[in-house]
């Protein structure tokens, strides 16, 4: 194509919301008016099912659920009047209790206010506010946030060693819709007894956001926590940054949740519009379907040229892969969906792997993110005329340029500066992507049965591994793996058996090894 | 595969480093005995190439320079007595001074220590003393680090702003093999800004790792600077950790340089053995071959399953793709090489893209990182017999049970904890890996094409915006972006020029646009 032609494809196909200031650039994505065509009757359907979700639909047929994430930043769109009421208040108790603890109104029993917060969440429950705070937070915000993510034991141990001084004034934010994804439920156990070291009561440091009446709800209400904040069946994990699971967390660093969900509110009005050409949404959709012909042939490389959205491609991993991961779709064929997600924030990466994007395997499509604000004030000239920011956009523009050149498809989208508006939109955007690209290639991207799979798995062998103990303890000979696994009735499970002590060996936990550890069958095990 | 052969594989192919306590595990990688026959000619080579590599062959023949990363952690190796006499000498100067900034010998002229540092570097001079830092730092280091690695001027500021009250007791690393690199230059012209602005005398501060003679070490020495270290030539940026790229700023957080680099030099001496089942990089690369089909058909997804070695997977994004990701084989065959890498950790990302993985695409393998130490010190009990740590432990086991039976192929690496030497040998087993697998598809995996025309892209923005500013100053009246591409004489670069514009406009850089933003030809411009 040459530069008359693609300038004037440019303009023809570029997307701009006016009161985001944010644009939309799909004209990288190599598709013929054909192509566009060929999809729309997949789109009406798209827009047609959408609609119902956001009236109520059961959109998320296998748990028998409402998807009601569009509600929490529009409580008028919510199917009954009882549920918008419960967001409204739901909000209100939220910033006043973030307003109560930045005062000091609330405030910990040693101290006058409480400065630091510790989130424990995982998935749902942490990517979003991890990628929030590092794109939102003030330089010094009222409460500085650390979050505890994993069941790492040194990673729970390096949170709480940087705070041992600052304990006593730390809020411990608990999220978990059932209270027992064990994560975060042996991530509270840790906290709770560091705090118990500390003799402090962790019941006047705790906050609960999970579903009403979980296990952790009746805990934190028998044990008169400092607040309880609700998680709603109609919420999924990655779609809950807007719910209490990312509201909390961010009003407490003095982020502008209402601006958040008004960005938010905003795109889901632009995203709403049943035409593909003007519902940036339906773009990205589209240019996903057409990259990786509706299979995820290609890998989505998200790359925000800005240091604050660097989470937002680890955000957006869970979004899109846990929503479009699946070996099923709606009707039962076996299709094994999906999109895989990667990036990091140009122009670092133009350093490291934009070498392969540029000349190696062509299996990906880029999206470029520009922030067209370089910061606040005026800049350093670094040459005459030139600074830091021209070098950056000058990057991004390069590298955009290049990919088209080397038959590498990109989008690229825009926003005037990285704000809780504008972030609210993002999020908002891509979600909205999301659901339309699920209905496109007809799969439920609401569950995540791969997930709860993966739970059951890992209590196997905790289960697995207390039987093992269990003969141990009786022998008082040393045993081979093969013979433990014989009398632990596990047979067929010799290597997860030996994986088992190896790590129980290693943490001095009563089990003695003896023998080549490089030759599995040679050991002697016995408990010491 | 029943349980008893699949034992058995596991077994057969088990690798065992006993003075890393490192395993390698490949037998959930479904080659069979005739393919690993089939790829022996090759491996042939790859160890003949490789042992003239480290006796100093010009391994990268584009940019005529040998390839010396081995010689770093054993000097011996270095192909002339002056080599390796400038490695030893090098390495004492590192700690010596690392000693005495600790110490307080060497110190900023308003304080008697210094307490902070600020790292500025891109790619190789970053991804390794970022990764090093947060998988190996002190909880409370001698000196806190904080990296520039980027052009992004809000990124600049904020690391700046929270370092406002004690930029005069904070060191200031510039990291660049030319000085010519923009994005590190960017950074040392703005933070010598903030210097200044605080009357703070740079040079007193500030020390440069840079070629000997590069333009930056000529400033440096002419300004006196505290200090200078060098880059070799025949370092490449992504295995520059055990330079002083990555010992200065691990030395200065009080990490033990010595053990890194003992760590690397077993991991070497284990990866210079000429038999695939005996070398754990050439399992790697065997394995790497198998799943992509020697053409890079799969990715690789990395998940280490421990906090602190979270940007392992960032680190091998730059040294596996921009080692593989060529598009001509070293007979000029295009070839379009390379493997795509991303992960984060475990089992964090089980609530993530994991739920894609089991069930969704099946473009990928997995590299699962077992760390066999849990914490520190003994852990409380979650459940009687059960700890936080075997939860981990469990998910790892869980995880890679299901991929393998979900027919996704998976590599086990397992080290006893992370310490100095087992960081040291993972960064040299992929270091070799890459070496090896580059050498099996026959490409130059020693140089990076595309980053420097990447830099030549961003430079002819550059070019094109001071054509256009130059334009818009000599005109009276308002001028469409058509017109000025006419004037600057780039009337194929309207697009270019339209985001020049933009950028300028948002940034109050004397230029303004009026009409409709969303649609640039109706846009008319001027100089304010």
């Amino acid at each position: 194509m040459d530069a008359k032609a693609l300038w004037q494809r440019y303009q023809n196909w570029l997307y701009f919301h006016e009161g985001l200031g944010l644009y939309l650039d799909v004209s990288r994505m190599r598709f013929d008016d054909a192509f566009v065509e060929s999809l729309q009757p997949k789109f009406d359907k798209a827009f047609a099912d959408m609609a119902q979700l956001e009236k109520g639909a059961i959109a998320n047929p296998d748990e028998n659920r409402m998807v009601g994430h569009y509600w929490l930043r529009n409580p008028d769109l919510a199917p009954t009047p009882e549920l918008t009421q419960e967001i409204v208040q739901t909000l209100e108790q939220i910033e006043a209790f973030a307003e109560k603890v930045q005062t000091g109104a609330i405030h910990p029993p040693r101290a006058n206010r409480f400065t630091d917060v510790i989130s424990i969440g995982i998935g749902g429950s942490a990517l979003g506010p991890e990628f929030v705070a590092e794109a939102l937070a003030p330089d010094f915000p009222p409460l500085k946030i650390h979050f505890i993510d994993n069941s790492d034991p040194a990673g729970i141990d390096r949170t709480l060693n940087h705070l041992r001084n600052n304990l006593a004034s730390t809020l411990v934010l608990v999220i978990s819709k059932s209270g027992g994804t064990p994560e975060p439920r042996n991530g509270m156990i840790e906290v709770k007894k560091a705090y118990a070291g500390h003799n402090l009561d962790f019941a006047q440091y705790a906050v609960a956001i999970t579903s009403p009446d979980s296990n952790l709800d009746k805990v934190a209400k028998s044990e008169s926590w400092l607040a309880r904040f609700p998680m709603y069946d109609w919420v999924g994990g990655r779609t809950s940054e807007m719910s209490a699971v990312g509201l909390v967390p961010a009003a407490l660093q003095g982020i502008d949740i209402r601006a958040m969900l008004d960005g938010a509110k905003e795109m889901d009005d632009a995203t709403r519009v049943p035409d593909v050409k003007n519902n940036p949404a339906a773009l990205l959709a589209l240019s996903w379907y057409f990259s990786g012909n509706g299979r995820g042939e290609k890998d989505m490389v998200v790359l925000p040229y800005k240091d604050s959205l660097l989470l937002f491609s680890r955000y957006l991993q869970q979004l899109v892969m846990e929503s479009l991961g699946k070996e099923k779709d709606l009707d039962g064929n076996i299709v094994h969906q999906g999109i895989a997600v990667y990036g990091n924030k140009g122009s670092t990466d133009q350093h490291a792997y934009v070498q392969q994007l540029r000349e190696g395997v062509p299996n990906f499509f880029a999206t470029l993110i520009e922030v067209l604000e370089d910061r606040k004030g005026p800049s350093p000239e670094i040459d005459p005329g030139v600074t830091a920011g021209d070098y950056l956009s000058g990057f991004l523009q390069g590298t955009r340029q290049a990919l088209y050149e080397n038959q590498r498809d990109s989008i690229t989208v825009t926003i005037p500066q990285v704000n809780a508006r504008t972030v609210g939109a993002l999020i908002a955007l891509y979600e909205r992507a999301v659901g339309l690209y699920g209905i496109l290639v007809n799969i439920n991207a609401y569950h995540q049965p791969g997930v709860e799979a993966g739970k059951k798995a890992a209590a196997a062998i905790l289960d697995l591994q207390s039987r093992v103990l269990a003969v141990l303890q009786k022998e008082t000979t040393a045993l081979s793996v093969e013979q433990i696994a014989e009398k632990a009735g596990a047979a067929d499970q010799v290597e997860a058996i030996y994986k088992i002590l190896r790590h129980l060996h290693t943490n001095q936990r009563g089990i003695v090894l003896q023998g080549n550890l490089g030759q599995p069958s040679s050991l002697k095990v016995s408990a010491s």
